[in-house]
Order: C-alpha cells, then structure tokens, then sequence
C-alpha cells in the first residue's frame, strides 16, 4: 500500500488528549456560566451563502475567507459568530422573543498568514443579548459579572475587566470639534500601548487634523486613570456641555455602581478610557479584559455594546451587546505561559479496572457498578502482564488502578491501589466508588497562577 | 443600505433555541455516556490536506467532498471522523497510550444531492478503541453496553442492538467455496429487508455466481433468527468445519455471554445473522441499532471491529472496534416522528428575575444568589408593562418568574410565581430556589416512547 504521510495543517490546533482535556474543562466553565445567566445555546452552520457572510465586505474579511464553490453555490466558511448571529437574528426574527440571548461555542476560519500562536481555526466563546428597537442599560452592566465568573471559573484571580463607553469618547471628540475625526483618533488612541503618547500625540496631529492643544487636550482626558470614584469624579467635571457626554457617563454609572450586587470586586474592575475597541459598529460601553501578570497577552476577552447588528438583513433596529472570548489562542498563550495547572486530572478515566480472572464477568460488573457510582471507569482487557498493565496506567494518568482476583471476588471485595502513592485498599465496590470519588474531589483550578 | 435576504443553505440544520436545548440535552447524554467508559475527548480540525481525506480515494467520496484551494493549498471538509482519527493515531503514534478510546462529536461535510432528512452538514458523535497491535474481544463486548447506555439515557426503551461477526459470514461463505464473492454475497444479503427473499436469492445466482443450492443454504443460514441462546447453538452446527467460522463463533460468544455482567437487558440485543455492514473493512463484530417502532427510519448506531485502521499513513497493525451514530439526522427523524418529549424543559432559563424597584441593585443580588444556588436565572431590565413581562416569560417557556418589589425587599423576600400554575408564593431568596429546584428535578426523557 503506497502511504501518505500524515501532518495536520499549519494553523490547526490539534492536542494530545490529556491537553485536550484540559481545554474540554475551559469549555464547561464557558457552557455553565452563560447558561447560568439564562443565554440559550445555538449552533449556526460553519459553511454560509458566501454573498451573506461578505455583506459588509471589508479589505482584511475579504482575503482571509475560506470561500469555494459546490456545484452552483458560492460558499463561505463563518469567520466569526457575529455575521451568522446576525443572519439568524434576521431570518428567525418571527419566531424569537426579544431580548433574544443566546451563547456560542463554535470553531471559525480565517486563511491568516501563518504565524506561530495564530490560528486559522479557532474557537470563539461569544454571548450576545439582542433587544427588538431597545435594550435596557442593565444588560451592559451584567456583562462585567459575566466576564468574572468565566475568569474565576477558570482559576484566574489576577485579570481586570476595562470598561470605556464610546458615548463618552464620541461626545468628548464632539466637544473639541473633531466629531468627524472621531473614528480615526479612537484608532490612534488604541495604540497607546503599543507606541507611548508622544508617537500617539505626533499621529493625532498629522494623521486625525487635531491642534497640538487638542492632542495633549486628548491625552490629558485619556489619562484619567485612577479608582472608579476618582475617574467618574473626574469625568463629571465635563459634563453639561455634550448631550451624547452625559449620556455615555449616565451609562458608565450604570454599569459601574452595580459591581457590588453583581459581585464583582473593584480590583478586578476598571473605567479605562483609553479603550476604543477597533471596530466602527460598538456605540457605547466597551469591555475588554486584560491579565494583570500578561499584559504582552492583550485583551482576552472583548466586545461591547451595539446599535445595529443586522442592517444588513432586516429593516429592523437590533441592538445588542456582546462579548467573544478567543478560547484557542487563549489555551494556546496559557499553555506556553505555563499557565495550566500540571495537577488537574486530564486522564480519560477515574479507574482502570483489571480483570484478574480467565472469566471477565465479575469485572465488568464491578466496572458497571463503579460508573453507576459516577466514576469514569475503562475497563482493560488485553492479554498483558501485570507490571505492562500498571505502566498503561500510568502513561493515561489514571489515578485508581482497581484489581479484581480470585481471592477479592471469594471476599465480595476489589483492591483499590492509588496510583500516586502506591498504596492499596481492599474494599466492596460501593466504599471503593466512596474512596475514589473523595480523593478526586479535592482538584485544583483549571489555570494556576504563580 | 442595500439589504440581502437572509438564508440558511439547504441541507444545513439551523434549529430555534428550544428545539436546540434538546438536541444539547442529547450530547450531554452521548458525552456523559461516553466519558463514563473511559473514552477520552477529542477535536480534530474541520479542515484537512485533501491528499490526506482522499487516501482510500473511491467514488462517492470524491464527489461529495468540499474541497478547495486557498494559496496553494489542496484543502477538503472532513466527510467522517474515521479518517481523521487514523490520521491522528498514526501522527501521534508516539504519545499515545494503546489501546487508545476516544470519543468525538463533530460535524462532518458530505456534499450530498439536496434531500428532505438528509445532511450536507450533520453531528456524528463516534466512539474507537484503537489496540497497538492486538485488541482484546473483551473491547468489543463492551460496545452493546455503551450503546445500551446511551440510548437508554435519551429516554428510549424499544430498541434493539443487533450483531453479528464478519468470521462468522466469511467462514460460511468459505465452507461453501464461495470465499472470493464474499463481500458480493455480504453487501446483496444486506438488501433483505429491503427487497425480499426472492430477489436476494435470484441476485446470489445472477450477481454473485452462487448455484441455486448455495442461495437456498446462504438463506437458510441467515434466516437463523430465534433467542440468542438458540442461534447460537444452531450456529454451533456448524462448528469444525473451518477455522474463521470457529473463531467468528467463540467471538460472538464471549460479545454475548457477558451481556449480563454489563446490564444489557436481553431484549435490547440480537445476534442477526443478516447484519454485515457494507464497508469492506470491518472484520469481526459488526452492530446496528434499530427503534423496533420506527424500522423504517434504519440502524441510528452502527460500527464494528476492524484490523486496520491507518494502513494509509502508518506501517502498523492498528486494530480497532468502533461505532458511529449519525445524530443530526436521527434528532431530525425523532423530531419529526413527534418523538422528542413536548414537556422537557427547554427555556433558556429556570427563573426570569423581574425588578419591580427603581433601584436594580437588590434584584441583580437576587439572581446572584439564585445563581449561585444552581439556578439558571435571566435578568429581564426592559422598562416594558407588567403584562408584557410575563408575555415574555411565557414565550421563553422559562417556569418560574421572581418578582421583587418595596414590599419584598422590606421582607427580605422574593415573589415566585410558577408559571403553568399561576401560583405565587413569597418566600426567603434560598426558599425560593430550593422551591424552583425541586419542581425542576421532576423532568422527564428527552425521548417520548408513544
């Protein structure tokens, strides 16, 4: 037979189980805690109506789409969740009430240029909450306590939620007369952090037509970086002079004086104004989240509030407000940062339960009374000698070899060996499944900061 | 703005959000079900080298496949998740554990001719165990179990796994020297149900060149259809007279002596004689699961032992014993035989928390607390009439609304009011979820036996 040689393509995450177990444990965290805020699971396909996916068009979508025909179809595959939501939105509009929330965790596709840490399929974690004409303020102040309870579910204590309102930025601009420089001098702010004030300072006034003054009028502004108090204090001070000002700080209030009822604590919170979010779509607060010990990694988990998610579709006013966590990247820089904790269980099975008798069938029974217990139990059959078998165990990383002989059968017991410390127990099955299930009890987080 | 009509492709399932919490509630059984046994996860990318996909080449592959160009790569959909799994065992041969278990619920891509009830992107949700090697029987007794497991986890209980063995088939073919049609008599045999003794017989002769005596014995033989206990001590008739039959034989013993040990009910199994699954590479066991009401609908799980698994990418024996179910086309037939259980609760919520206050804080505090008791609770903020609240509640389906107005507060109570019932109870935060937990925990099967 004439053979292939097998490779999994650049720019494709592909893990050994024991890593992928650890991502399936960040998948729970994300499944349970936006189901516990009440947003229904969707699944959208991941090849769309090529026209659709490209209604906005735009230069860098354009070329990274994976797009090919079928027959008489142009097709696409989704390069984020935010396009197909949209279409969904539009096409099921009857029959969905509104808010509408949903979450989804799917794969999508971009043809980037190949690069170490970048992926052209990857995973989203998004939620959105879409209102039919008008959506209520308290749906962007949930969105922090959301973002915490992903964070702290994965382990993580030291990250901070950064939280801008565009309204603020836009009537800001509008006070200094740069309203319609506005998008562009956002971008340029973004990059503070990147290429410092002075380069940032330089581009506002050769780049965005801002005066000198403005531009240091600008910095000063985006420079308010203290407590929570202290930047809406600040921020009042410009109050009264912009109608689309006062509504933004309306909002940062809003979303800032319920963290406490949210239970957010104020270190993991921030109002920081130099956060704009790229995207032009985003009219109001905008998040986006940072690890406090890997600021190198960037935001890891964004979004914000919008005005119109499906102008392209349907003739109706869909605002939203949504966040989408990059879930491969982000296991990919935790995993090279070190960040996994080495200690969770990631083995396949709780026990391995070893026959050791010529008639199987007292271990299979046990192994079916283990798994009613709640244990994931494989049982091994292969014709091997015992310190092989214990290897095998070993090498998956199962914690709980169980050992059925002759003499345990005769006494209605199996021995329990801990695989860790090498002892072993004879028991029945039922304080067996106690014991197992107590020891694995006591896991760690997912991510483990040092 | 130039609009563009929304449209999901033809042959790609989009569901609503209560229809898809159901079909989540089924991979939650299949994943559960799965882990139980020791298998572990695994996600393979959607996208592939196409050389790889189209190893074995062959004719309705290649027509339905996706495949396309980006820059100069060859690149295709995965169409199964077999492929992809023989291409991943024989690149990470190194770091795997033999025998190697996982599971994988993934979308595969056939471009198939557009058809009611039939996918061109659908969930398979397959099991393997893949031995270095050598794989033990006990392996392929275990499968009946799993599939047991499964589908009695969706609610079923008319169901019937049937199985039979390749040895058993080829060693009767070889005893009547007609070893070389083997898989000709196998695949016309398979035709049974469908079009008859009759036809079978007059194709054995025409099509396979066996003589008319032959088609009446191949007949006879798989028409062998009583208790197990009966089939196979007719079967044993047989025994002697060529080796691949015997060993065939002692296999589907060890399958069927151990159905007890693992809890499979005797109704829920049959050796069948009949059963040969088309694909040429299976080589022992074989399954198919049948609804014993719905026999049109055809097998919803089926599988077998094969000898080699990655015979295109690797120089290894890689044996292994899998099963695949086709769950997107199954959860359509369900749902379309009215099977899917009405009365599951599918909002994406368990309590719509309502402020009825000016002040949000203590209503977010509520849902916290709520949520933190287990509940999946939503928010609902919209400043919209009373009437229109509870309209919304009763669209969702969401079974309890908690309402918190001055009176409440001044309690250190909550409002609950069950929504089928209309009845409205005032009770402490903690009352309240206990209360909506025990009406909760009363839920019945996802599928509904008529």
């Amino acid at each position: 037979m004439e053979r292939i040689t097998p490779r999994t393509l650049s720019g494709f995450m592909e893990l050994l189980p024991a890593k992928q177990a650890k991502l399936e444990k960040m998948m729970e965290v994300l499944r349970r805690t936006y189901a516990s805020y009440g947003f229904a699971a969707l699944d959208t396909p991941a090849i769309e109506d090529a026209k659709i996916l490209l209604a906005k068009g735009g230069g860098e979508t354009e070329k990274q789409i994976y797009r090919f025909q079928k027959g008489d179809s142009d097709l696409a595959l989704r390069f984020d969740l935010t396009v197909p939501l949209a279409k969904y939105v539009a096409l099921h509009y009857n029959d969905l009430a509104f808010p509408f929330r949903r979450y989804q965790i799917s794969k999508v596709y971009r043809g980037e240029r190949a690069q170490r840490g970048r992926f052209r399929e990857f995973y989203q974690a998004d939620i959105d909450i879409i209102g039919d004409g008008k959506l209520d303020i308290l749906n962007e102040a949930e969105i922090p306590a959301i973002i915490y309870k992903v964070f702290t579910g994965f382990g993580l204590k030291r990250f901070q939620i950064r939280v801008n309102n565009r309204k603020i930025l836009n009537g800001f601009y509008a006070m200094l007369g740069l309203s319609e420089q506005s998008g562009e001098i956002m971008r340029t702010v973004d990059k503070l952090d990147k290429i410092g004030a002075e380069k940032v300072s330089a581009l506002l006034v050769d780049a965005c037509g801002a005066t000198k003054e403005q531009a240091k009028e600008i910095l000063d502004f985006i420079a308010i970086n203290g407590s929570n108090e202290y930047n809406l204090l600040r921020l009042g001070e410009y109050a009264g002079r912009n109608e689309m000002f006062d509504q933004g700080l309306s909002e940062l209030k809003a979303v800032t004086d319920n963290l406490a009822a949210f239970g957010v604590p104020e270190e993991n919170f921030a109002i920081d104004l130099t956060i704009a979010r790229g995207l032009d779509y985003y009219t109001g607060t905008v998040y986006e989240t940072t690890l406090l010990d890997h600021p190198e990694i960037g935001s890891v988990c964004s979004g914000g509030r919008y005005d119109n998610l499906a102008g392209y579709y349907i003739d109706k006013a869909l605002p939203g407000v949504g966040i989408s966590i990059g879930l491969t990247r982000l296991f990919y820089v935790l995993d090279e940062q070190g960040l996994l904790n080495p200690d969770l269980p990631s083995a396949p099975a709780d026990a391995l339960v070893l026959p050791m008798t010529a008639d199987p069938a007292p271990a299979i029974a046990l192994a079916e009374s283990l798994r009613s217990a709640g244990l994931r139990v494989q049982l091994y059959g292969e014709q091997k000698k015992f310190k092989q078998k214990m290897s095998y165990c070993d090498k998956l990383g199962v914690p709980f070899a169980v050992l059925l002989g002759e003499d345990e059968i005769a006494q209605g017991k199996c021995s329990v060996k801990n695989m860790t410390t090498g002892q072993q127990i004879t028991v029945t099955a039922q304080e067996a499944a106690q014991h197992i299930l107590s020891a694995l009890a006591a896991t760690g987080p997912i991510i483990l900061e040092k």
